[in-house]
């Protein structure tokens, strides 16, 4: 050991001999933490009061899954499996030490209650650290004006909107007052981006003419659905010069219009999730309501399209990579089948659990199938939506400063997916069976292991709500670059 | 002559030695007329009862004015300046020998009842040849179920929608259920495609700012905002596999939609119109109300925007070249200052004359400037709107059978505009001025002379209402040769 | 019969109850033919000298087929099966009444003396009107700076170039120096778009690993050695603002890059051939040299090309559809094998026959299954290489004044392809077997009937050499709109 | 201090409170550095035995100027005004720390030789570090077959090719000869991309009507020249399945395909240099041969495509920002000017200098002028190229392992670019006058000062030669998920 380096035990921890990864860097380090913050990088670190041996094994940031639904309120009768408890140990089991579930009005709520709400739903019940998106489903002249300034300014810097589902979807006009907020503010915008009436027009008429099994969700929802909203979505942003974020892109139609605009020099980012890397069409086949357990939207698609997401997540494309984790039971009257065996696909809850197979699914197939690099990896599952979402250094790197969020990676160890040996409360995975070839061995939140070896070592209550920081892209200056003549005559007037 | 042919005076009318250009050909020849007909096209024809001589002059098929609004009912109290008769007179004079314009539902009204009114406000004072074009604001289930294809059937096969204008724009849903008929009747759809909330938003901030003079209706209404709803009109006609054609596109942001619609094999037809490639928002300005006179929707851009524009008719990517003739006279209070001086732009009426100038400014800047070649003038003009919305062969073209609609064209006297010396009703024009190379020397209506070097011969009452057949495209079944899931389900269950 | 017209027998034929389609129109009319030339069209022509009842048929302009070689010398010991008698003959025998061969430099050579020595193959031989390009293949100075400029001028407006075949291709400096003439003299330059050096690398390791059976040929000319090449000679014509012809366009890729090119406003045009639409890579595979067959160049890519092709025939990418017919016999040992049944794919003369089923598959496929309407089939296969190759008005159109060229249709007999029914020199057809829909039923040149009900009728040496205009395309000054400042500074430094 | 950490002085050096950001990361850290390595990071380390205090200040990684020419031997008389004594000089005073100039082959001579022989130019002057990249000008079988694979054995393993420049440039052929062995040995090929035939053609004729000043120089280039180049090379890189990076984008119509091509996936990398941020054509314009000084190629363009390339550096279009130092003097009769103040436009040498200004033009123009951020500029110019050309993780950021190459940059005292201030052998700077808003404060280089507050500190001799590992983008077996049937081919059948 040398000896120049802290003899007495400053380090409550050290990971020693580590093959680190951030989103920009590999190296190899010993990595002293104290009081749950990472403060040391050195080659031989004296020793701490834990010591972990990584020796041969990638350390890499702890997961920040930035889409995902615990425990959340909902308008149709429908419960989600999973509540912080169960979802966050899930996470950790999974690599993920950081999730940003979502507080979602209610049409007619008031959104800041939404916000306390969902606190007391949340409080003292996470493993791991975890910060709040809002859902805003009703953007009234109060919330636009009052609610949304003053919570963004409370911590809650990124909200979701949805251009479909009737109880959640914002028109054109809602959706630029609440843009406006996001570019006077300094927020990010997150956007759900189907048509909604396109999805109504042909449902009606799927189920008019008795096409409701599981397998008609697909067709109700055709690639040119999602593609239409994308491009709306990036034409509003582009109309008030403010970046958004498109969520759970699932192919090539919708990647393109994102491409064509990031070419364009826009602030459009863009995230996907497993399920259009791994899933298909075919999934939502089967008997009875076997498909349901697949059904989630925008809907898998087909092998062009797992190669088109592929892509994007290659060439820079898409910033975030996320579970979308949306738990329904089978077992359970209110979940995937809320009408039994003959439930229409149109009242099947949206969403497959993902939380804890997100990271895994990504290292398999795509590090080490030479898809994607170590350093892509990190920062599309760690550090892009850190930043993004405001959490960043805090979150999303191994750096001095950062929390001690990490995970130690087994890529020697093939293993097969099954859901008994999942830690989520969900009565199934829609990855079951699948060989992977890289597992977490070790995930710390805070310096603290959660999960180790297969067995989970967490603790309900021991995680932290954390106040997000205004998002970097959000901060930029990028419009005085750009002349938008419409912007600038109104800001001339107002000044 | 040649003694070959019809030695007895067997035609109505010859006229001689023409230079004549169709949508795909020019050739010299005597066209022989009989009961408003061609009925011989021939090197030495025979006399006819009369004869006119076109020795060195282009002999063009009557123009069609696709796009024009004559007297049609407004819901906002403005009022327009050209009724049948003095609209078809300015038409004819302008070498136009067709025209289509709308027979108008107001909200709450029966469609039925639309087209019998406008009836009532056209018959027996049209100088040439007309047809109607319908507007569908009101898309309720009995319109979309009996009175469309009714009316399909009775010859009105041609139909237009706003995706803007609070009294008459349709949802995206009501857009589908229209389409849908569309599709499965053989008529063709115009989509004015501009975001209405995009545009009521940007309008409400305008005005609160106080920004409300003539200059602001183009900041009201930038290039995103038409792009979007092009791109979702393109949309929502590839989700249904049906034929639209986008009305009046102003600049390179639309234009780009289209053509990438159209190269992928999507039958994606679009128009354009005098003010895009002569006009610019540089228009819209000057002292008090002077800017209105070129307030029309879209909005006049920029001269990139004319580049593009001309771009697209050289290159196919626009079928049809209209007027979109909207009159209002600055010195009626139901005019274009509604509001006296103050007026503010959104209470402008929309719209800027031009029946009798399209063909004169096409011929000019277009042909004689090589940027379009005759057959392309020809097409834009004349052939394409007559075939794409039901009226060719009787209109169109210059051919065997065809009505014996034709233009003699001077290009030897240039000319400059003066709104003097048209003869609309409009008390401006935006041309004003300009000196313009090529002007009709005489039209011919079904074989009569209503124009002739500057006066006007034609008879209120002579024209007739044309019936449309199905439009071309909208017969064809080239959704044999593409696979859509969703539409094959669907016909699938129902038969 | 209408008394009207011409009662004396003034007419050599009349073709009567046509329902005549040309590029621009569709209309039903007798037509008057007199000394070779169309010179009425009426509806009740006075009788002819002869006559023929067309009722209920198709009558078109003949085809103009622009790309074919016929007993062209060669470099290579080749031989080709078919010379001006029995290629005009098929040509006929398919509804193509000119065709357009190429006057082939080769390398060493007078570019006048090769036209003076293909005149001599082809003087009193053809049955059919001629045409000549020429293929220029050593642009020394002297062709280049005198050579060229004064067989322009002697009617030979149109020449190929090859990018590829060592015998053939030029430089890009030699390119730029034959644009500049067809620049300069208004002439128009067909390019022949494969990359010779990827070619040659590919050829020479496929055959060093003894790849070297017919289906190698396909693999040796991969997609992106026509789409690179394609966009280099898209290059230097955009550099010295002239227009080009790209010929036998295959697939996508080179798609891509024209329609690309046009959609920038660029005078970019191009052909394909029925060896796209109708045959793929498998053609190439089979027992011994039985691939030989269709090796060609471009070779035939898969199913995904054909439809990309008909795109382009369908939305306006490709101007021409020609045969490249190049006939070579199997039982020839100048022919497809030369060096017997081991023969390697790179000394397998390319080219394959296609004179005769050119128009008969298009029109089947295309227009009678809807992929194009019957104007644009005229268009591709006669108008448009009349006009862009300096024949028309005289070629390529049913119109006063033009030659009394026709065919009539018959689209009631469905037929299959069998070669012995053909009347090329070639002892296969890649097309045996098919079902066709449409054939011609006879075909005029001239007015004379050259092929009727399956029996040839026409004359070796009737048929007449045409000396061609400038090219339409090539005659417009579309640069003055458009500013090249290298140009402009030579342009200046000039004058 | 933390008495946690290190009480002795084990550290060489100590940089305190720096504010550090990588290409991932920012933040404060204490950077502890011993035998020229950096080997601890913390908040709070033990005193070093020197320390310096970078409180409030940026420290970035020291930068990697990856295109640079140096000493270089040329064909055509002209003379280098800085060796490895003056060059390394200048960028260690511009905050770069290594260097990678370029071996250069002559045509004829033996690569091998080649690359003896630049060491013998460099040994013993340098101080910074340096690679060579080589220049394959000569790509014989001897060449290709054994010189390349041994040297890339050898840490020589990148090297660049020209399309134009006579002496230098290869064919397509050699091309591909070379690019296929930089595919089988996992080195990257960087290209020149300019169409050499087109630049010859528009020289010669502009040369001959006596247009040879400076400003010409850029209308023999025009973009479209680079366009077809860049174009040709992404093609002969995508058949053989190879990453290649294209040197020196200059504006849109290069970048456009470089997009293209990454869009579809494939591995094309770019690089972009300050003279295509801040000089346009106007550059070229003055009296005499004041223009000759921002002669380079390509040549600069416009503002728009000043535009087009920061958006290109912003949205990840470009990987790398180098500097492509080639310094001439005005005073050298090989300089500049060979043939005084009538030197042909031709006849100067080709380039610019900019070692020193490198990184503080994009500091202050982009980074704080917020155009792009920390990280894209630390990415840019010193991670992403040491990562490319096989230098990382030694070179190209601060992290545990890494050189201590590092530039503590002050940011608060703009300043005015004089050439006198600047340390190169050059009589002149392009950038000369303008105001910059970020300097390097210290420059350290393997732990050791080389620069300090605008004094060279460093020391000829000191920096030492590296050995280059073959680069990650060439390691990657991206062709597995890529189906290339031609590359299969030839792989079975050489199996």
């Amino acid at each position: 050991m040398n000896a120049a380096i802290a003899p007495d035990a400053a380090f409550d921890l050290v990971v020693r001999n580590a093959r680190v990864a951030t989103a920009g860097d590999v190296f190899d380090a010993d990595i002293g933490v104290r009081a749950g913050r990472i403060v040391a990088l050195a080659q031989g670190l004296a020793a701490g009061a834990s010591e972990i041996d990584a020796r041969g094994r990638w350390v890499l940031p702890g997961g920040v899954d930035a889409h995902c639904h615990l425990a959340q309120p909902t308008s149709d009768g429908s419960r989600m499996a999973d509540d912080f408890v169960s979802g966050t140990r899930s996470a950790a089991c999974g690599g993920t030490t950081t999730v940003i579930p979502f507080a979602a009005q209610m049409k007619g709520q008031s959104l800041a209650q939404a916000v306390r709400d969902y606190h007391a739903v949340a409080d003292g019940k996470a493993c791991i650290d975890y910060a709040f998106h809002m859902i805003v489903s009703d953007a009234t002249a109060e919330v636009v004006r009052d609610e949304l300034p003053a919570l963004i300014g409370q911590g809650y810097t990124s909200f979701k909107i949805y251009m479909t589902y009737d109880d959640m979807k914002l028109g054109d006009r809602e959706i630029l007052d609440v843009l406006d907020v996001a570019r006077r503010e300094g927020a990010l915008t997150m956007i759900h981006a189907e048509s909604s009436d396109c999805i109504a027009w042909l449902t009606e008429r799927l189920l008019a003419r008795g096409l409701q099994a599981p397998r008609y969700h697909g067709l109700s929802r055709p690639p040119v659905v999602e593609r239409e909203a994308t491009h709306r979505a990036i034409s509003l942003a582009e109309l008030l010069d403010t970046p958004i974020l498109i969520v759970h892109v699932s192919g090539p139609e919708a990647t393109d219009q994102i491409r064509w605009a990031q070419t364009r020099g826009l602030s459009i980012y863009a995230e996907t999730c497993p399920q259009y890397l791994f899933l298909t069409a075919d999934d939502l086949e089967g008997e009875g309501m076997h498909g349901a357990r697949c059904i989630c939207s925008p809907p898998p698609r087909d092998a062009a399209s797992q190669q088109a997401i592929w892509n994007g997540l290659a060439n820079g494309t898409f910033q975030v990579f996320s579970s979308d984790h949306a738990p329904f039971r089978y077992d359970d009257p209110q979940g995937k089948q809320p009408q039994g065996p003959d439930t229409p696909f149109n009242h099947v809850p949206n969403g497959i659990p993902g939380l804890e197979t997100r990271l895994a699914l990504l290292f398999s197939e795509g590090v080490l199938e030479d898809r994607i690099d170590i350093n892509t990896f990190v920062a599309l599952t760690s550090t892009n939506p850190a930043k993004l979402y405001g959490l960043y250094p805090r979150k999303g790197t191994i750096a001095i400063g950062a929390d001690a969020d990490m995970v130690i990676w087994d890529t020697d160890t093939p293993r097969v997916v099954h859901n008994a040996e999942l830690h989520h409360n969900v009565d199934y995975t829609p990855y079951e069976g699948r060989l992977l070839r890289a597992w977490p061995a070790v995930t710390l939140s805070r310096g603290k292991v959660v999960y180790e070896d297969g067995v989970y070592r967490g603790q309900a209550g021991a995680g932290q709500f954390l106040q997000c920081e205004k998002p970097a892209p959000a901060r930029t200056a990028r419009s005085r670059h750009r002349h938008l003549p419409w912007l600038s005559a109104l800001a001339d007037a107002a000044s």
